[in-house]
C-alpha cells in the first residue's frame, strides 16, 4: 500500500470516527478539544458537527487557512504540555470529546506524548465523554469503543471514559 | 461539506484517476512527470504504479518524507516555468503521463499556472499519453476522458493527447 493509500484511509477513518462519536453524543453538553490545528481541515469538520463556540484548539502556532482559525479565546497557543495544566484548572470535567491527531513520523515519541497528555485529558473529559485518537492510549477507565464500518482496528482509536 | 470532507474526496479522486490511467497505459513505455513533490505521498503512489526510474518530479524545494525523495537525476528543483524549457529539450514527446496537482487557495493563479505549463506539457506528452490534473486545462488536442466511478466531474481531470 502506498503512502497515499494509507493516508486516505487514515484521514477517512478520522472523519468517520468523529462523525460516529458526534452522533453518540447528540444532546450532550460540554466542550470539545482539538489537539493540532494544522491547516484547519479537521477543525472545520468539528465545527460543522459541534459549532465553534464549544471547540478549543491547541497548537504551537497558527498555520491554517484563514477561514479555519478559532478566535483568540478558543485558540490555546504553545506547547500542549505547558498549556494543559492551566486549561485543566478552567475546564476540569467539562469536555465531552477530545480529539488527538498528534502522530508524527516518530512512533515512539508520538505515543510518549499521548501518554503524557492523557493525564490531563483524564481530568478534562467528563464521565461518558469520548477520546478519539490516532494513537493507542491505554488509560485505566478508558474503554475501547467499536470503530465505524470500514475502519480497520489500529488505524484510529475511540475510547469512552467510564 | 467540511474542508475535511472535500479534501478526502479530492485526494481519493486523485488516487483513483492515477490508478485508472496506469491501467489504461499498461505496457506503454515513456516517462512520468509529477508536478509538486510536497510530502511525497503521491510520488510514492506513482512509484508503486510505475517504478521510480521513469518518474521525474518538479518542485521548488524538497520537503518530503525521507523515504519519498527521488534521486538527484529525477528531482528537478526550481520554478517549474524556469526548469521546464530545458526539460523539454531533453524529453520532448517522451512522457506517457503528466500529473499536475498544483492548485493553491488562489483559483485564478492556479489556472493561470496550469495554462502556462500546458505549453510545455503539450510538447512533452506523447500522442496517446495522459494528463491528470486538479485544474481544468483546456488545450487543443487534449481530449477529456471519463472519470473513475465515484469521482464527480470537476473534482479532477483526465485528458488524453490525440
Amino acid at each position: 500500500m502506498s503512502r497515499l493509500d494509507s493516508f486516505i484511509r487514515r484521514v477517512s477513518a478520522q472523519r468517520d470516527c468523529l462523525n460516529m462519536v458526534s452522533k453518540e453524543m447528540q444532546g450532550r453538553t460540554g466542550i470539545v478539544l482539538e489537539f493540532g490545528l494544522g491547516n484547519g481541515r479537521t477543525y472545520d469538520h468539528l465545527r460543522s458537527l459541534f459549532g465553534p463556540e464549544d471547540i478549543y484548539v491547541f497548537d504551537r502556532q497558527v498555520n491554517a487557512h484563514p477561514d479555519c482559525i478559532p478566535d483568540d479565546d478558543h485558540m490555546i497557543l504553545g506547547d500542549v504540555l505547558q498549556t494543559l495544566p492551566a486549561f485543566v484548572d478552567r475546564f476540569e470535567g467539562r469536555a465531552k470529546l477530545a480529539h488527538c491527531d498528534i502522530g508524527t513520523g516518530d512512533k515512539e515519541a508520538s505515543i510518549a506524548l499521548a501518554m503524557k497528555m492523557s493525564v490531563y485529558l483524564n481530568k478534562l473529559v467528563q464521565t461518558g465523554g469520548y477520546i478519539v485518537s490516532d494513537q493507542d492510549i491505554q488509560v485505566d477507565g478508558w474503554v475501547v469503543q467499536p470503530l465505524p464500518e470500514g475502519v480497520k482496528p489500529g488505524r484510529y482509536f475511540i475510547y469512552q471514559k467510564t
